[in-house]
């Protein structure tokens, strides 16, 4: 089997559904024969790295271990979905700490054990947060992390494909920025079903109403997966972040947003879906190109994670944003 | 993305743990764009198709329908994971009579809606009878069936690779025959650590209480995994079921043993785990190569199958072995 390189790539989370679908997809898409697994759960991670050796793959060493130290020696690659998930009696604020505490501890980690990581991935909830913190606790450069943040894009586009009975490969230029979910910016300007601009259909061949319907369907593609399979979505997230380290890695591009640091004067010290490549120097920032409009809405998208990020800040998770790079110098 | 084929793929059970895995692997691997996915479930599976439509696969084409006949229209390959899991309370015969009745009606299936179809892969326990039943009322010829028999010879290698602290690219040739877990014949004569002969380490490197534990740690394998991760295992029967359609298709080789219809005299009449090629034109039976004890221990395997397949003949579900030709005249 030809990999991609060998360098080692750590999967966090490996035990949990998102994490055991990175691990396989990992291996079959021949991203690296050093993969390892790593999960504070020894009993189900091991459970993972069983179903692994039983695929058979070829000359692919897959180690595991709960040890993070362990895990993260000599790695140059890290996804993780390690967060802890909302459960019952659990604020939105519990969630926010608890996620927010474990990135912290990332970040740490990483720059204890692994200060040479190439490029990591977050995919642990809210993304956008958890990145962020990761990011300044690990000491890393902006451009070596990013979050996932493709699938409000990625549901944009089957939501037009299914409404105008279209080939996916017709339906092109999907791009939502900023925050996720109800925070989103949709660049309708960008896309395009069947060669005609979306900007112009809206109104036309979809009317405002039916518009507005679709893309709280877009919103709720996560709430729906749940409803219909009766179990978070994890296949999409999985095979998505995968895709990042592997354009990371220098394989095939990857084709949509991803959550990046931006801090370009106009939006500051936040992490937000954006125009990106992904590539072996990790993410090149690219103009956003859209109308007054769609920037209005990225505007109002950027203030609601400011807040959101302020809220960590007040929870002394992180410190105010002045005293960034005294921990992270490539914040200044 | 570049496809192994055009032509129509079918997941049977697409809603299942293995059949959403499925369906997701053969998209990631590109097998083909024009994959259906099939399930009672209606609701589980659309949330399936959901999670794929979210993964934003290039110029795929994935459907999904509860109905089979749409499922099965001009399909040319097929795999079923579509069988029932075993409930409390239910016996054995309970199981084995439920899954055979289902792959009679698959079966039926297959004959009255693609019997154009190519390649069908059975991997619904007892695989080796799920697979038997539907060869023969699918009228299909015996190289167009194969079930997923794969699983024994993996878990041996991945135990020699344990037990010898080795990498798995150093353990060569490991093969299992006949019927699955503990009926499986262990040919101990293929296989090869580090170079050396496993026959050869047996009594020496690997005491011969040890070589018993470890064969008893293969069959048990997939129990392991239930203990480990409190579900049955999905990921590697998933995985390797659709690369055995991909050999099917065409592309990389199966490296591993595959479950098809074994009646040359010796073995009549039966499905079994034996050494293929599996490709374009389906499988290709190859020679043996094992011990008088190996041969001695794959005679009582099959003997074990017809006792299972004899069960089935007493429920009704295949009529006797003399019939079989008048419902499938390959079978003569």
């Amino acid at each position: 089997m030809k990999y991609l390189t060998n360098d080692k790539l750590t999967i966090v989370g490996a035990a949990g559904m998102i994490g055991s679908n990175m691990a396989q997809t990992a291996a079959m898409l021949g991203l690296t024969p050093n993969l390892c697994l790593y999960d504070p759960y020894a009993k189900g991670l091991e459970g993972v790295a069983e179903e692994l050796y039983h695929c058979g793959f070829e000359s692919s060493h897959i180690t595991f271990t709960s040890d993070i130290k362990e895990a993260f020696k000599d790695t140059k690659y890290i996804v993780s979905s390690g967060g802890a998930p909302r459960k019952a009696g659990m604020t939105r604020e519990d969630l926010l700490a608890g996620n927010s505490q474990i990135a912290e501890q990332l970040g740490k980690d990483i720059k204890s054990y692994c200060p040479d990581v190439k490029h990591v991935v977050i995919i642990f909830n809210p993304a956008d947060i958890t990145g962020l913190v990761t990011l300044l606790y690990s000491g890393l450069k902006p451009c070596q992390v990013t979050t996932l943040a493709a699938l409000d894009s990625t549901r944009l586009r089957n939501e037009l494909t299914k409404y105008f009975h279209v080939n996916p490969e017709d339906v092109t230029g999907c791009r939502t920025y900023g925050g996720h979910g109800e925070q989103m910016a949709v660049f309708a300007s960008t896309a395009k079903v069947a060669g005609k601009p979306l900007a112009s259909l809206i109104g036309n061949e979809i009317s405002q109403e039916e518009w507005a319907a679709l893309r709280v369907r877009v919103i709720q593609g996560g709430k729906k997966i749940i409803e219909l399979r009766g179990r978070s979505s994890f296949q999409s997230p999985a095979y998505l972040a995968i895709r990042m380290i592997e354009a990371a890695m220098g394989g095939s591009e990857f084709g949509w947003p991803v959550g990046t640091y931006i801090n370009n004067g106009k939006y500051a010290n936040i992490m937000m879906a954006w125009e990106t490549k992904l590539g072996k120097n990790g993410v090149e920032l690219q103009e956003l190109d859209g109308t007054a409009e769609e920037m209005k809405e990225l505007d109002q998208s950027y203030v609601h994670l400011c807040k959101l990020r302020d809220e960590v800040i007040e929870m002394g998770v992180m410190p105010k944003i002045s005293d960034w790079p005294s921990i992270n110098p490539n914040l200044k």
